[in-house]
């Protein structure tokens, strides 16, 4: 019995790549994993009032299906955290709630791409897109952003690229994996293409309130009357990536989107609704004092410039320095090793520290890199980079 | 901008038929809501050391991401079970958890239909399953369950519709939407025409320990070496269908559906991974004593008898009586109506009750029927035949 080709051709970098370490793991070996965005693995924990909201809603039995497009209350939190943000006003029927933005960029996939279509990507950008755009049948195209300023996109080459048969254009910022927070200049750059040629934006903005060196802008605020679908969730930003909570909201005034809306609504009423204790603890989330991020991105931005410095310092790497979220995507420039997952396999094999190959992240793989999550506190960075840096100097 | 039609061709009535119910609600018209299977909507509630396994999970901070085949613990819990219950064994690795079974059914779609492949689905049954067979460019074809004869399968139908194209039966038992209980020679045969065509079957049992006139049987436990995969769940028995999480199990001792198996779990790594606070709490809800269980079929068979008996009283009604879950699928005799969905948005309208129109549930519209639960108390459903009663006797 065949399974489809579908099916088979999806791949998700960053747990293909647990497989190998689990057999290391096995024979008795330590592995510092830095392949997963997960502060909870860390010392992060959800703020004390958004638990004891879920914990709430669990004994009041606040436990049947919540509506398909989400709770109410909760889109109306969001509306109002995103107004008083970014002075972004959209109606309560505007906002979706999704099982993560993973269900948020599978719905929209279904409801946009058909055989053939193309989307434009940021190269590297978080797979999920490319991965469900192929799942779809349609295809990848990647614009590049630009490693020697700061992992910018780069607006010649997305405009390069733009055929009769591109559906929307991606912007993940803060970007996962690279960690660049980009321009509102770039951004409104990008507004105005999308316009010229009657597209739409995704503007995935998971880490908003992580950011270091300046602040995050969003695009639905840049943006007149070209259709901005804003991407936004729970997971990073309150901690609590477990509980599979994101949103959507589309920024559309003249209503191109419509029935691009009702194509994705279709797909949240077959699958009934997301999780309904989870959505009520949310509001507390976004009601809430949320002073937790303040020291949260302090030890962030701690642990990144350990991070910057240590890469830096070892011979045959070199990194851009990440401005918002929390990862990492450094060069490997030694020759030592052919490919970016030789590299990966073998620091995993020898050094015991769980990288993600950064071909995970780029349709087009012309250059070596890896992405690396700077969430451990600085003693557990430090056994690895030792590590790290130990076995590269012995063998190059 | 348009939509796809795969997102827009997909429906599903039970969600649809809301719309209108909503319209008259804010008229200010009181509805019973008859139209879905969400016992906490009533008065069922989650077991109480479940809910507190779920905020012991929380406060300790147990809200990052789970494994992407689900936690170890829980799938452990969910063998041993289904070793109590079915003498069924399988292996650790055979078990996915996932949200929902509706997920279950969409990545096992996913993994195994091609365009134009064939699925052959229970009339009526549950909608997700053709809804997705659609969505992944597959064709539904219905196996005829006979009224007159409880709604038990019709397996020299099945066999007559078996062709080159088939690629799985599903089977769902006891049935949603006729509240069916299958006899074992049912199911054997099921397995054995099956075994002839190398199909495997998909056994969907989530409301297998909620019966009322016999017990359960799992086809897992009725095989040899026909791979059967079981589709399971906690919402429905355990009173907590918010929470989203369901289970799958392949009994397959030969490792027929191996690629199958890895088809599922490469999206199920894409999508990350289920609620993980919910999955440590579901441990408890298969370790603990799931002694309200007899309560709530006690409530669930007095309720059904008082609905059993209320439609059979109404002239132009008449129903089999259900045997499991908490549905009831009655015929519309009268010719007052010219389809189901006359019926059902004129019950809506006059006697503000609403239920769902039974072509929901089939894919050949070949006779008029409607689905309701018998989740209420009994005064809840008495204003609702009152109101379906007196409207009915009025216009017939």
């Amino acid at each position: 019995m065949k399974a489809t080709k579908r099916s088979m051709d999806v791949s998700y970098a960053i747990r293909d790549i647990l497989l190998p370490a689990r057999e290391l793991e096995k024979q008795g070996h330590n592995i510092v994993k830095l392949h997963i965005g997960d502060p909870n693995k860390w010392d992060f924990e959800t703020p004390k009032h958004v638990r004891d909201a879920l914990c709430q809603a669990v004994e009041s039995n606040d436990n049947g299906y919540a509506e398909s497009e989400g709770c109410y209350e909760l889109r109306h939190a969001i509306l109002a955290k995103e107004k008083r943000k970014n002075n972004v006003s959209a109606d309560i029927d505007d906002c979706l709630i999704t099982c993560g933005v993973t269900e948020a960029i599978q719905t929209i996939s279904a409801a946009v791409i058909n055989p053939g279509d193309e989307v434009l990507l940021p190269s590297p950008g978080y797979p999920t897109y490319s991965e469900f755009t192929k799942f779809f049948d349609g295809v990848t195209v990647s614009y590049k952003t630009d490693e020697s300023n700061d992992w910018q996109p780069d607006i010649d080459d997305m405009r390069s690229k733009i055929t009769s048969k591109t559906k929307y254009i991606a912007v993940i910022n803060p970007n996962n994996p690279t960690g660049s927070l980009y321009s509102d200049k770039v951004l409104k750059d990008i507004i105005d293409l999308a316009g010229e040629h009657d597209l739409f934006v995704i503007s995935d903005e998971i880490y908003d309130l992580m950011t270091f060196d300046g602040e995050h802008r969003s695009m639905a605020s840049l943006s007149k009357d070209v259709p901005v679908v804003l991407f936004n969730g729970f997971s990073k930003v309150d901690l609590l990536p477990g509980w599979r909570l994101g949103y959507v909201i589309f920024n559309d005034p003249l209503g191109k989107m419509d029935e691009i809306k009702e194509g994705m609504m279709r797909q949240l009423r077959l699958r009934i609704s997301a999780n309904n204790p989870c959505q009520t603890a949310a509001i507390a989330a976004l009601e809430g004092p949320r002073d937790h991020l303040e020291a949260t991105n302090r030890k962030l931005r701690e642990r990144r410039d350990y991070m910057v410095k240590r890469i830096n310092d070892i011979p045959g790497l070199s990194t851009a320095t990440p401005r918002g979220a929390f990862y990492i995507f450094p060069k490997i420039e030694s020759d030592y090793w052919k490919t970016d997952n030789d590299f990966v396999m073998d620091i995993l094999k020898n050094a015991h520290v769980l990288l993600v190959p950064g071909s995970g992240f780029c349709s087009e793989i012309d250059s070596k890199h890896f992405r690396a999550v700077f969430l451990p506190p600085i003693d557990t960075l430090a056994t690895a980079f030792d590590s790290i840096e130990n076995y590269m100097r012995k063998v190059i």
